[in-house]
């Protein structure tokens, strides 16, 4: 229940203020270059501290591999990453001890298991999604060696939406921004909440470009099927949409198909998916985020005794769980995309006898 | 690939033009009464040809039970049902049968497999969600022994949106309508698209009551990102929503997080769920179906020998698939939620020593 | 639970004396050649009535495919196959109602469902393997394909072992004899203990030819663990070997290892795997059945309230359940080896590469 | 691929001369309290180099654990443990770095993966069961609290079979021997095989005590299929036997049967399994081993480029590798009876009725 995927499986371990968390990546096809630097750089741009819009917890998000790789290649069995926590602060949790924050998993997990891992969210914290971000780094070397690339960047932030959506500005963008024009009345709206001690949500946009056809596996592991269960799965996400999502409920069929010519589709408002298949378009999401639950107004909360508090949240958060989010959103869909590539390889007799015969 | 969930699994079969469709439910305890009118009765709110909001295809839909239930009562053994199909007609394909239709999984069931089953959609029709309203049958009889109703409507058609839920009102409407009010408005837009030749989305509301607190199975088991994963996996799906969804990314954590009193909760934006796991309150989910794809219009589109050609479908196709999709989502609800109350029977030591001690 | 395999799984169900029994197989590729005639002649090797070294039921075991296949070849959609029941008799069972019979599964069945399906064994009954040979067929025909051949038979009946393994006379062989010499010896055995209503035990011998090397999903999907479980889960198997097995415990390395050349091993004590995966020699495997529990001798048992008994069964079993096993073994067999093949696709990149570049 | 149980789930990873290995135990319940020192104590009863009868190599395998548990008590979260190796030398793989060891998986992962860890055999070495070992242990503490208790000892080595088995014996003895009579005899053929440069076979026998009626998921995941499963993974394993195992396919139904009493059964043939389902009578196993394929004689090989050799290893190996191989049969079976406890606890409605009202 810790684990995702089926061919290409990842599972995940370690608590936000435990020793250490970290990952295992089972199913790496062996022969791939594993370059440490681009884990490491993907890591870089998820770890907490780095401005003033994310939280001022201070991770060195360092990680190591234990095992799966030899002399600089995969070698088939799993890769097992590890960060160390270093800068979990014992104060961080201590006025939380016995009280349920509102809008977090206190309550359900103690409702669940019977006791409570009060340290700064325990498993429960976004802080476990590093790992994610380092078993998707592989997965997007894999991708990139077929040529499939996985961007994202911030949309919306607090309804303010993007009109552009530029992948590349989005990478040199401190708020992941996707439209330079929108940039600084998003990066507004967040500071505006954070200095009221509050928190805003934001709206990540993923892209998919270079898949081949084919990709997915129906009827219960379709492609979008498993890429809304990815990206649901991460904290503060609340809505998943494919292609033109929502507002495709409010069209016409014949608004909302997209003609097909001999070179390809005319529109893409499916977003690159038919079936639960990948039809070669660019495959497009929009995940939705609600804003951090972690604010630090007086809320009306109950103990863990029930005894109804008002309450006050110390410590160190981010104004907007949306902007680090992004980048888990990327790697979850590399890890999505990864897998369905090593699934869909005995799809058909062709395949499997030319690879064997 | 063809199976879903857990603990309680359902695997389908069948195409949309072959001889039968059915499904295998696993892990149904034993000694659950099992009502086979109810099970039937469910189908038939499924069923096509009702009215004039639907296909004209008409299908008996009747289910038999062949194994897994003696003396009333499940085994504990599998439980397969199967329905067969009675009234497909050739010439319902032959018009289609090297063409791709737009907005349809022909295209991508060829590219992935290397052959093409023609026959209205064959494995990738709609069709096949009468196996799960059958397996989601059973799974309610489940979760009716304990308390747990999950109910739906159509809150939305082409932009229509309702203002209430009223969920005996919906069972009760031949659209599944939400909102009495809004109910004409909505069957016009249905009729209007249908007489142009065209169809419609629409939106499907689900609501899960008296779920205890604590299923879900974190981290990548979670509730809400399973219930998206089934949500999605719908024909027609492009979007899910859990509780205020995509709204919530447009507000702040103050407005967002729902207080807690000894009681309860003050309010329910987070539909139910925290950090995938049930908090006792009402689940929610929003579905958004796009329109049917197969409308009557010519249409740009490619033959399997990738030649272009204008295309116009004849045939049976419902005007607004979201209508017969509520109780699709409705039945996958209802399974997620039975898997997930037979997963959490585990979750901590009280429970396992109670249970065998 | 009720389903085997990973990328090629197939579940069953049905019960003894229920109305069908039948199969789902899923994963095959689209366009493998599916032979009807040839699943059912398998099916034929299995079933019931053929001579009086087995019971007295007959069933014609008739198998009918429901879905996934078109025109003759597999659609890579599921298989569902179903096989009616038409000879059961309800006096079969009516003497067995409320006691349990030794060696049966009916005491443990009722511990665990709190609920007793007495008819002939229900799902416990060994009438579920037709199941498992319609779906090995299919394996089998994709094996084939690849020019991979699992052949087996009875190497051992009530302690009187073969000397010579002949595939080709075991398949000509009423008992599935891979000795003609001992081939009388052996039947005179199963006679001897039928007249005295009793059972006896016998081993079935499996060996798998042209299997390609790698093989086997290390550590723990690996070739013989899956082969092991394949076999154990056979009614009435209580012993599984690879290659040497057994005899391996007793010896020295140096007379157990073997030696490799340029063009293969030198000798193959190893049965075919190293380190659970292939090496491209036979695999081989020694899978013991005990004696049928179902003997007409009076026995000590209980009653389903517990009350000590002297009971007499009655009705129509098997003297030598290993005889029909061997089938099933087979079948097994051909299972694991084509989701190994699936599986193994993805274990390099080379191979990835090469399939989508 | 890499992972073992449903709902008990462990993953290992690790090289023999890796960084680390180590494991994720998922699916613990919350609330188990977790002696860290029973846990070492397991792993020092499975580390190498405690005598003249093992490996030389000398590894502390002091383990750490790195999540899931918090003040003592297991969180209902992954449970990550890492050992570190610190015994490997570059030496001891320097002369098999393009040679294919006899009887090892060397030759086997090579035309799998298309690449060679040549380091003491990689992932492949039966240093990760050090990894179960830690992950059976904390399958034992639950057990524990049940009263089961799960042991083995060594019954044969080179042929020479105990007797008696007394697992309070086995426990105190540096070979585990079962049976005190038979002790230095079969020390004596160790280091005689040793001493010739060779290696024996030898069987360890598990019984597992306490386990209730009911164990046991059918038809795929029965109770003994899935110990054989878990057995047969084991390195060098070559055989598993239930209860009477391969006797039994020599006796008579009317031998073999065990009569049931009320206050149980009269004899115990079927090692306590009925159907895949446990009885209640203790579970009975026994586990065949090759001897360790290392050995320090001159034997024909080939090389990576398929160039036939004559090799001697140089080295540290075990002479008998049953003998610690044997608590990892005892780690392996505690690992699936705590698997089942959980998977079993939804069987019937009674339980889940009584677990949720």
């Amino acid at each position: 229940m810790n684990s995702f995927g089926q061919k290409l499986q990842f599972s995940t371990f370690g608590e936000s203020h435990g020793t250490a968390l970290g990952c295992l990546l089972d199913g790496v096809p062996a022969g791939l270059k594993i370059d440490e630097e681009y884990i490491q750089s993907e890591l870089d741009r998820r770890k907490p501290g780095k401005s003033e819009f994310e939280t001022a917890r201070k991770e060195a998000d360092k990680v190591e591999i234990l095992s799966g790789v030899f002399e600089g290649l995969s070698t088939g069995t799993p890769i097992a990453m590890i960060i160390y926590n270093t800068n979990q602060k014992s104060r961080d949790y201590t006025n939380i001890k016995d009280v349920f924050r509102p809008g977090h998993a206190d309550f359900t997990y103690f409702h669940k298991y019977g006791l409570r891992d009060y340290r700064g969210g325990g498993r429960s914290s976004a802080r476990e999604t590093a790992a994610r971000v380092a078993a998707g780094a592989i997965a997007k070397l894999m991708l990139q060696s077929l040529d499939i690339d996985v961007m994202s960047g911030i949309s919306e932030v607090h309804g303010i939406k993007s009109e552009n959506f530029n992948y590349a500005d989005a990478k040199n963008s401190i708020i992941y921004a996707l439209d330079k024009e929108k940039e600084q009345a998003q990066k507004d709206a967040i500071l505006k909440a954070k200095n009221n001690h509050d928190s805003v949500g934001g709206v990540s946009r993923v892209v998919i470009k270079g898949t081949p056809k084919g990709l997915g596996q129906p009827l219960y592991y379709k492609l979008d099927a498993v890429l809304a269960d990815a990206m649901m799965g991460i904290n503060a996400v609340k809505a998943v949409e494919i292609g033109d999502g929502i507002f495709s409920a409010t069209t016409l069929g014949s608004q909302n198909n997209d003609a097909i010519r001999a070179e390809g589709f005319e529109s893409n408002h499916a977003g690159g998916i038919l079936g639960g298949i990948s039809n070669g378009e660019d495959i497009v999401l929009n995940v939705y985020f609600k804003p951090t639950p972690s604010i630090f107004k007086s809320q009306h909360t109950v103990t863990t005794q029930n005894e109804e508090v008002d309450f006050e949240l110390k410590g160190r958060h981010d104004p907007c769980v949306a902007i680090r989010g992004t980048v888990v959103c990327e790697s979850m869909a590399a890890l999505v995309i990864a897998d369905m590539l090593l699934l869909n390889m005995g799809s058909n007799m062709n395949g499997v006898t030319k690879y064997y015969k």
